[in-house]
């Protein structure tokens, strides 16, 4: 057995950051050192953030990633740490990259890792499975490597993978089992969802047992764009044990000493495996000395409960659109309902209370309760609260069009963006939208009303989700001797838009206990008409909820759709991150 | 030698309309048998309409294209036409829809053709070659098919492949030689692009010397969201004469005796080729006798010239748009200027005046002459004109909030898109938005205002090619002996936004001669800074392009983003068609 110190570095990196996340990699990679590290892990893409998208087939892209690591291991050498392995994921080619699916084969951009060493790049692995579901469209962007890579580093024999490597059965672990390796390093950009912690673990679990290995798995933690990354980076032996697992939702650095099986034969050569997978070796001859200080443990942090998890998750993500994309603060529009009540629950929470605009925006439909419930809500949170009135602007419009019915009711929901906007562009606030996912499911929203604004915290969480959160959040409060954040009214009261003399939603739609289900089993479910009634759901609500689902399509987009004449037309197959700092002129 | 007489249905599908699919499909064959015809081809995925996209994951969606599949083949019969093979497109799948990447090797959702005949499916041909790039996502939703069918029709060898199987070398059209077939059959939902119909031809005759056999490709016509198929169907023999081309843009019926080499050996065993791909053979006895009248001729039709086909491509993407989400009519601002000019002649060229409302919108900022040229378009084109001054409301809520600079102009641009929203809730129209590309690159409109609405015909248009297609529109007009339709001053005066005192385009933006040029270097040829200044550009101009490019995503989607927290959110991952007529409760 050797012992080997690791340091997994669970940060925060930044598509398109460069320069930053490199910076990022030398500061932690110090601070491994200071910890008796010998062996150092960041996440998959680090150099560039994850996912990168469409900047992939930018040539000059790919060139800056590729300096930017040659630049990281001459800094890092010079910062006195090139002795000490640096395991650091980037982008990479090995040729043009794959422009409308004409790669040569084998050839193109690379979703890749470099262990860094001696002041170079001492081996690469490039990404063996690439998902293409779901998030993912990796094989749009990405060749897969078919080259396993063992380096004995300490005298153990280590393997580099990166993240789906581990969600598939076969390819690098059943080959790292083949070449007999010690331990796997697991390198992730691995998006929060709702209970993946519950799987992760037993998974990891299965792929050390498939390796016979112990395996590092170190994730990302942040957000970009419209995905969270957790973090839940963990060290598994071969029969199963968890020996440390860090924080969610945090960076942290988790330094634990391993005992690992010493390789005794010599330096075995490259081969090629029955499935035609290749292993290279390469050996490191000189690491830091084992430590002799006492044993370092990184310990074992449980993941949360499902809403401590979904707030967390929630609240870093706005965080981080609003903070990596530079906004000084947001500005939301607040009714007095539930969820409006909770998006600036999470705002203040996120980025405090003077960061945060909350505007009332009464009509003659809005009722008593609900200007008082907005004030309580201001109140509570500290926020910044304005009332701006929309009747006189609304009565205009209703002089100068001739206008009835629903007509009317979507004009005060855009009177009501229009005043957000105005305030945006005037003060600079990014504008929050508060609209749930069940709404947004069956189009019960205004086109460029409601639905206006740069971010929304709560798109992909359902209204019977929304008053979890929101009760969750006020027992939190309760149980540290604090004020709930959201009115007890908020929570307790029927939705309503109040866009017409006493309208609940309950006139338009079923029942939300009733409705979240099939919008479940449809959405996430994929689940036909037959296979809603055959889960006991009543026929006609099914047929009511599909037919609106199937008709929203066009409200869920707002953007216009329009004909393509060119293969490269803004839209599904050009899609750069938001929060992208990488420019060409640097 | 055997002639067979060939008929390709270039038609025009509804994607989820499977019985107005199925009814097509009867129609035409109906007409194919009327001109004597021995075999009939439909596009690629003609029962389902194409591309489906995430109804693939809809098991309940599987289940009904199989069994209209086989309610065709029966209705075929029923109608006296169960003799003559047809092959048709469809959505299949022989084990369950891939979920997440998890399909079992060899086994999920299928894009399938079948040849029928007698009453039932004789052969079924399962996509070989995906294609994953730009506007498609073939690998997200099908796995692919590794057997080549060969059917021995009316003494002839002949072959089933599906639209990119021809696009790339090797695969089935490699396959084909070796097993000696004497005709392929190729069915498309190949979408247009600006001069693709030019690398067609070519492309087709290298795979019919590949094949060493001649090609009958067959593509659908008509718009589905922001695709636009063209028809373009051919036939070329393997030593690449073109015996036939269908007309672009329009339903055509080609209809060809073409001379085949005469199958001689025995009925063939199944084989396995060298590459692993697999080959079966059925043998189709009965088929109609050889027509007794003179020999059929389909014709050779020329493809457009670019103007021309571009300005029929938007056309019949705009009225596919309409018609099939069954809009009564389309309502747009018109500002006298050109881009707003080109919709609307575009919208009266496909749905005729009366189904076109154009509002002028002036504000204090509109010069006479704007106002002068919305009025003559109008007059010239005869659509529904009316007049719906903005100072009003603007003024009220000027009133109301202090607002200064930029947030003054972009609170004109919204009220108008407040005005058109509301005229389409009350009056029905879809509204139709008419930003250009370059614009949108740039980012230079107003988020929910000049870019509300439910369909941009001009979104993938540069400003100078909007230019240019005007140009074109009139002169041909004047070549008809018909007005112009649109105001020569429309073309010629210097592009502004007219939402501050004398304000031109230019103020902010590079002259559009310089602009297009980068913009197309920087996103369609990908080319980073440098390769930009290479090519000759400014690096002053350069860098303010780019750096509005970067920063402008955000606009282009409008829809807010927001934290997802479950896989199956809506957005790239859960796209649904919006022309989508299928439904669960039928």
């Amino acid at each position: 057995m050797t012992t080997l110190r690791l340091a997994l570095c669970q940060v925060n990196p930044a598509v398109g950051d460069l320069a930053g996340n490199a910076t990022t990699v030398r500061e932690w990679t110090r601070r491994a050192a200071d910890a008796g590290a010998q062996l150092v892990a960041f996440p998959e893409m680090m150099l560039t953030g994850y996912p990168v998208e469409d900047l992939v087939f930018r040539r000059s892209f790919i060139a800056a990633s590729k300096a930017a690591l040659d630049g990281l291991a001459a800094d890092l050498a010079a910062d006195g740490l090139g002795n000490l392995p640096v395991l650091v994921g980037y982008l990479d080619a090995d040729g043009p990259p794959q422009v409308n699916g004409d790669a040569e084969p084998g050839r193109g951009a690379r979703n890749a890792a470099a262990l860094l060493h001696g002041g170079s790049t001492i081996a690469t692995y490039f990404k063996h499975h690439l998902p293409n579901y779901g998030v993912f469209d990796e094989d749009r962007y990405f060749v897969p490597g078919e080259t396993l890579t063992v380096v004995r580093i300490g005298g153990v024999d280590v393997t580099l993978t990166i993240c789906e490597d581990l969600w598939q059965v076969g390819g690098p672990f059943a080959a790292a089992r083949q070449a007999g390796v010690g331990l796997v390093l697991n390198i992730n950009g691995s998006p929060y969802e709702l209970k993946k912690d519950d799987i992760r673990l037993p998974l990891v679990r299965r792929r050390a047992a498939e390796a016979g290995a112990t395996i590092a798995y170190v994730n990302m933690v942040g957000g970009q764009d419209e995905l969270v990354f957790e973090g839940d980076s963990m060290i598994v032996t071969a029969e199963g044990t968890l020996l440390a697992r860090a924080p969610q939702f945090v960076e942290h650095l988790l330094v634990h000493d391993v005992d690992l099986p010493t390789a005794t034969d010599g330096p075995p050569a490259d081969v090629e495996l029955a499935d035609g997978m290749r292993v290279l070796h390469r050996h490191l001859e000189s690491v830091p000395a084992a430590p002799t200080d006492q044993r370092a443990t990184g310990g074992i942090i449980e993941p949360a409960a499902d809403e401590a998890e979904g707030w967390q998750a929630l609240l870093l993500g706005l965080r981080d659109y609003v903070d990596k994309n530079r906004f000084p603060s947001v500005v939301l529009g607040l009714s007095g309902g539930i969820d409006s009540a909770v998006v600036a629950a999470l705002a203040v929470d996120a980025l405090g209370p003077d960061r945060v605009v909350g505007v009332s925006l009464p009509s003659q439909h809005s009722s008593e309760h609900s200007r008082e419930d907005a004030t309580e809500l201001a109140k509570r949170t500290g926020l910044d609260y304005r009332v701006e009135p929309i009747q006189p602007i609304v009565d205009t419009v209703l002089a100068n069009l001739s206008l009835s019915g629903l007509s009317v009711e979507n004009l005060q929901a855009r009177v009501r963006g229009v005043i957000l906007m105005a305030l945006s562009n005037q003060e600079g606030h990014l504008v929050l939208t508060t609209g749930n996912k069940s709404e947004l499911a069956v189009g019960y929203s205004t086109l460029y009303g409601d639905s206006v604004g740069g971010f929304n915290p709560i798109k992909d969480v359902w209204k019977t989700q929304v008053w979890q959160l929101a009760k969750w959040r006020n027992a939190e409060a309760l149980r540290r001797g604090e004020t709930p954040p959201i009115p007890e009214n908020s929570i307790g009261k029927p939705p309503s838009a109040e866009l017409s003399p006493g309208q609940l939603d309950s006139d338009t739609l079923p029942e939300y206990d009733l409705l979240d289900p099939i919008l479940i089993g449809y959405i996430d479910g994929d689940l036909g008409r037959d296979g809603l009634v055959e889960a006991g759901h009543d026929p006609a609500v099914v047929d009511q909820v599909l037919r609106m689902v199937d008709t929203a399509e066009y409200k869920r987009r707002q953007s216009a759709p329009g004909t393509k004449i060119s293969m490269k037309a803004f839209g599904r197959d050009r899609r750069l991150p938001i929060t992208n700092r990488w420019r060409e002129d640097g």
